[in-house]
């Protein structure tokens, strides 16, 4: 079966672990034949001379089995030599923390990118060191990033922020106005991407932050029509549990664009797809039960299954759930 | 005293700790006031898409006291996580390492240099952490680099070769045709270059390589012409001593532009300042006090003293020398 995943950073990495786990276990397949990963780059930046693209590095460690568990983000086992060198020098952001291992990744890839060589192509070749078992395509080569309009000016007046800065250096605490992806509308989607989404037998949207991991995917021309036309099923799941969201600050965004912190909300959100949506189905968790009568009611199939993504073989089964209810 | 010096990597910045050492020393005056460094920028080169100099970087390690004496190139303490992977990755050259402490002033220097901050106040804000009592100018901030046109092709039909690669990689065994400084035609001399020399109280040659470090400083159009107008003596050290190279591999260089590897030739290819040529004055080392009388007799005032700089009074003893000829 092929599947085509649309992600964000932490929650789009294990999700994918558990979609990989699925094709190995349930379908017996080879995922890095099967699985495609598209992976948002709005949260991409340059810093200090340097492209860094935390979504797509985050979900290779991920997979490559490199990622640091404990922290959270980066590699296991990094240092921060360079990291410490650059702040003495003010040079990048001193709230924004890289280790070697992350800054030698972006420096061949800053490399490559110079030389010309499209972002598809330096994922693939910074991948290709380990077995992801999965083929990762950014959802744009080009840049379009996400900037924060705010609903009131920072202490020293300015009025937006890179998502980076709002979200890391201030914990996305600064009420946001809107968000825009600027960039977005002379953005191409990578090679691959359109027949990834078209050829595939389900879509699945990762349980990534909606607005500004999966929203900024859509908003690349060509990228939501594909979905639209694609004969393949389209799949999402819940971000939100229990009026909560399962890790990461999607509320503020949420609230930002005047959309409730609920599962119903974000499917309604994203629409179902026999009014022009998104969406042939969703999974919400068991603890939000009492939205599936209303959403099924609005034209999208929902099912109540645990979306706790502990490990791959947990996921596995919230992976099971959609491919089931994709029919 | 105002003392501008040309110099190379190692062997000029052994000078200069001496040049240093003299000033606070002998002249009782502010070294940081009165030392300017005019240094070679011909070995620098762009790899894995950062911008690495260095003999401005050894100059600048080894004034602030950062570098490693023992390997004698690089900071002291240093790793090698991020050479490490970019190996892994195939970016840089297999041969050419660098460490962490390094990388992160190439980054620093190429953001920099990359938003259009010129080379030479890039040089001053990485050297400010430091207490490196001197002005270090780059000889240009425009990229001229060292190309070596080989007597016999390489093993995979390579004619010419950067610098670098011949000097590291093939230890400068394959014998060379000739040094071409590419770019140095419309290369500019970078702000304070020119002043520098025409200002200052006395101008000393470092004992760097004549044909690689000095030389391609002269190349750049119009230094020559200010070392030919300074009202200030020009006094410099032999690199070669009892027919050896103190250090490095200027043999091969010499060998390559049909000069002998000798004190005295060093010296007549400089040339006398008397016959349009660069010196005012000359040391060579004690070993060699039997080149003195031709020198002197062809218009090079010369004497011989001990040139081994084996710590910066040591030197600082060779630098009154100069100074002492310079009158």
């Amino acid at each position: 079966m092929k599947i085509t995943v649309l992600a964000g950073g932490v929650g789009g990495a294990r999700y994918l672990l558990g979609v990989r786990h699925w094709l190995q276990d349930s379908d017996g397949g080879d995922p890095a034949a099967q699985l495609t990963a598209i992976v948002n780059t709005a949260d991409d930046l340059w810093l200090a001379g340097l492209r860094i693209t935390p979504d797509l590095d985050t979900i290779t460690y991920a997979l490559a089995g490199v990622n640091d568990t404990t922290r959270g983000w980066g590699r296991a086992g990094d240092s921060e030599v360079v990291n410490g060198e650059l702040a003495a020098w003010g040079v990048a952001w001193p709230w924004f923390t890289l280790g070697d291992l992350d800054i030698a990744a972006s420096v061949a890839r800053t490399a490559w990118l110079r030389d010309g060589v499209p972002l598809a192509e330096v994922v693939a070749r910074l991948a290709a060191r380990w077995d992801v078992g999965a083929r990762l395509l950014p959802a744009t080569g080009d840049e379009a990033e996400t900037i924060v309009h705010l609903a009131q000016p920072t202490d020293d007046g300015r009025t937006e922020l890179h998502f980076q800065e709002w979200w890391v250096r201030y914990r996305a605490a600064l009420p946001a106005a809107s968000f825009e992806v600027r960039g977005a509308a002379e953005a191409r989607p990578s090679a691959g991407v359109l027949e990834a989404i078209a050829e595939a037998d389900v879509v699945l949207l990762a349980p990534s932050n909606p607005v500004v991991s999966i929203g900024p995917i859509l908003a690349i021309p060509g990228i939501r029509e594909a979905l639209r036309d694609t004969p393949a099923p389209v799949i999402g799941a819940s971000p939100i549990i229990a009026g909560s969201v399962v890790r990461g600050m999607a509320d503020a965004c949420l609230t930002a664009i005047g959309v409730e912190t609920s599962a119903d909300a974000v499917a309604r959100l994203h629409g179902s797809r026999t009014t022009g949506g998104l969406l042939d189905g969703w999974l919400v968790d068991t603890a939000d039960a009492d939205v599936v009568e209303g959403l099924v009611a609005d034209g999208i199939p929902t099912r109540a299954v645990p979306l706790w993504m502990t490990d791959p073989a947990t996921t596995a089964r919230m992976v099971d759930a959609a491919i089931s209810l994709a029919g």
